[in-house]
C-alpha cells in the first residue's frame, strides 16, 4: 500500500509500505476512504520536533476490512470513524470520558494513518460505525470528527460554552475555526474570533462567530474587554499552543471564567502568579475524541452541521507533499487527501 | 487604638494607630473579638514578598460599631465574619460567585485587621451577621471561617471533591487541614493527607483524612498512584504555592481530574507540556469566600464542623510577634490573638 513519510523536516514523501495485519486479536484492518493533514503535523515539518523518517497521519474514516477474534461490535464492511487515540472505552478513564488516556492507548500517530490501509488496535473501543455508507460529500466530515472537529469540540466543552454564554476563539486554524462551531451548537450567545485572514475570517463567520478580532496579544485582551463590559469573556478556547496566545487566552478570561486549550503546547511556561490571580478554570490537553464522537456522526449524517468546510484543498493521496507545503505556507487551512 | 505592624521582615510591634473611621457611606466599623496570623504573612515576614510598615491582618469577627449612611442590612450590634476581599455582592461577578474578583473589591490586608477596631468597605455585600453573639468558644471557628476554613473549602469545591471521590491534600497548614475538613463535608470517600508532623497527622485525620503519606514530590506522587490503582486522585487540594507543591498535585491527579489550588503562588511556572499532557482541571486563585460564608457560618452555628482546632496556640494581642515566631517556626499551625 501507499503511504506517507516524512523523511526530515519539511521532505515528506508517499512511499510504498507493507500492508498492515492483525497483530492483536483486538484489532481491526479498514481501507481508508479519505485522510488528511493535521495542523501539528506541521510542527515536525518546520523542525519544530524531531522527525525522522517517521510515518504520518491520525485522522481516519473507512470500510473495515478484516478483524481480529476478539472484535464483536464492529463489523467487516462497517464504514467507521476513529480518533488519534486508540482507546479500550471501558477502563475507569475511559468511563469517565478521556478516552485519551485509556490505561491501554495506542498513539495512531505512531501507525500512521495518511495511507491507504491502516490497523486499528482496541477497534471495539476505538471505532464508531456510522449508520450505513456515508453520501461522497459526508465523509470530509466524518473525517473531521476524527480530529479537529472532537478536538475543538472538546474545547469549546472544556471552556463551558453555552447559553448566555460570550465565548472567545484563539486560533483560527481548523481546529480553532471548528471551536467556533461547536460553541453555536452549544449555545452560546456570542462568539468572538480571534483572525487577520479575510478567508479564515469569513469561514468564522459561517460557522457562528459575531465578531471579529484582529488584534493579538495584550492588544487583543483590551479589544475582548471592551466587548465584554470590562469583565472578559466566560469562556475562551485556545487552538494554538504558544505562549502568547495562552496568556492571551487566559487574560482574555473573566475571573471564574472557563479556558478550554487544545494547541499542542510548545515552549509554554505559564506563571504561577498570573495565573492565580486570574481566577480562571484551566482545563485542556489531547481532546477525548472519541467520548463525542456518537453525538458528532450523528449531527453530521443529519447534516445539522458541515464541518468538512475546513478542508479548503483536496488533493490526490500522491500529492500529499504539495498539501504539506500549502499548510506550511498558509495557502490552505487544511487539506483533504483523495485515495 | 492597638495594631499590628511589621516594620520590615522578621520585625513585628503592635502600636498604637487612629481608631478607623467611617470613610465612605457604604462603610461599617466593627470592634473586634479575636484576630489571627495567616499562613500568607509569613511570605513578607520571611522576606519572600517586600514589607515596610505595613498594617497586618485580613480576618476578623466582630461587633459592628457603626455603619455609614447607605449601609441598609447590616446593624450596629451585629456580629459579623467576613471576608479578606470586600466586594459589592452584586456585580456580575459577584453574583456568579468570584467576590474576590468584584469589580468594585477591596483587599482587607491593606487596612489591616490585626487590631482592636477596622474598617470594612462595602459592608451590606461583605459583612455576613451571624443568627445571634455566638458563644465564646465558637468564636475560632468563625475567625477561621474568614479565610483558612474558606480558602480551604474553596480549594475542596474547585477540585470537585465529592461522594465517590479520592481526594489527595498537598499542605499540611491550615488551609490543607480545613480542605481535608471540606472534602470530608463535601463526601469524599478517601482522603490522603501529605504530612510529615504528628501534630498535624492527628488533626487531618480528626478533620477526615482516611490515610497520610509522608513522602513529597516524585516520592509523594508514586505514593497517590499506589493508592488508586495507578491512575492518581479525582481531586486534589494544593495549598502551598510552591513548584514542588504545584507539580505534585498536578501529577498526583487522575487525567481528566481536578486540582483546586490555593496556596499564594511564588516563583511558579507551570510548564505548559506537563500541564498539557496531565488532562486535568486547574482552578484556584484567591478565594472567594463570601460565596459560603452564609454556608460555612450555619455549620458553625449548629456545631456541625468544629474548624476552630486548627488554632493551636492563642497569645494576648500584645504578643503578636511571639504569634509569628511560633508559625515561622512552625511551632504552632495558626495563632488566635485574643482581644
Amino acid at each position: 500500500m501507499r503511504g506517507v513519510v516524512m523523511y526530515k523536516p519539511g521532505d515528506v514523501r508517499v512511499e510504498e509500505r507493507d500492508d498492515p495485519r492483525i497483530i492483536e486479536p483486538t484489532d481491526a484492518i479498514i481501507r481508508l476512504s479519505a485522510t488528511c493533514i493535521c495542523g501539528s503535523d506541521l510542527w515536525p515539518y518546520r523542525g519544530a520536533e524531531p522527525v525522522d523518517h517517521q510515518v504520518m497521519g491520525h485522522e481516519y474514516v473507512g470500510v473495515v476490512t478484516e478483524v481480529g477474534s476478539r472484535v464483536h461490535t464492529i463489523k467487516v464492511g462497517d464504514f467507521v470513524v476513529g480518533s488519534f487515540f486508540a482507546s479500550d472505552n471501558t477502563c475507569e478513564i475511559c468511563r469517565a470520558g478521556y478516552q485519551a488516556y485509556c490505561v491501554h492507548r495506542v498513539l495512531m500517530g505512531a501507525l500512521g494513518t495518511q495511507s491507504e490501509l491502516a490497523r486499528i488496535p482496541l477497534a471495539d473501543g476505538t471505532l464508531v460505525a456510522t449508520p450505513g455508507h456515508p453520501a461522497p460529500d459526508l465523509i470530509p466530515s466524518l473525517l473531521a470528527a476524527s480530529d479537529v472537529l472532537g478536538t475543538g469540540w472538546f474545547a469549546a466543552v472544556a471552556a463551558e460554552a453555552g447559553p448566555g454564554k460570550t465565548v472567545a476563539v484563539v486560533g483560527d486554524g481548523a481546529v480553532g475555526l471548528l471551536g467556533v462551531l461547536a460553541a453555536r451548537h452549544l449555545g452560546a450567545e456570542r462568539i468572538i474570533a480571534f483572525s487577520r485572514h479575510a478567508d479564515r475570517q469569513a469561514l468564522a463567520r459561517y460557522f457562528g462567530a459575531t465578531d471579529i478580532v484582529e488584534e493579538r496579544g495584550p492588544a487583543g485582551v483590551d479589544r475582548i474587554k471592551d466587548l465584554t463590559g470590562g469583565l472578559g469573556a466566560h469562556s475562551v478556547i485556545e487552538a494554538v499552543g504558544t505562549q502568547e496566545a495562552m496568556m492571551q487566552a487566559i487574560h482574555a478570561t473573566r475571573p471564574g471564567g472557563h479556558v478550554g486549550y487544545v494547541g499542542v503546547s510548545h515552549d509554554v511556561a505559564l506563571p504561577g502568579n498570573e495565573l492565580f490571580m486570574s481566577g480562571v478554570h484551566l482545563h485542556g490537553g489531547p481532546a477525548p475524541v472519541r467520548r463525542f464522537l456518537p453525538e458528532l456522526i450523528n449531527l453530521i449524517w443529519n447534516r445539522t452541521i458541515d464541518p468538512g468546510k475546513v478542508f479548503d484543498l483536496a488533493l490526490p493521496f500522491d500529492r500529499a507533499a504539495e498539501g504539506y507545503d500549502a499548510m506550511d505556507k498558509r495557502a490552505a487551512t487544511k487539506v483533504l487527501l483523495t485515495l
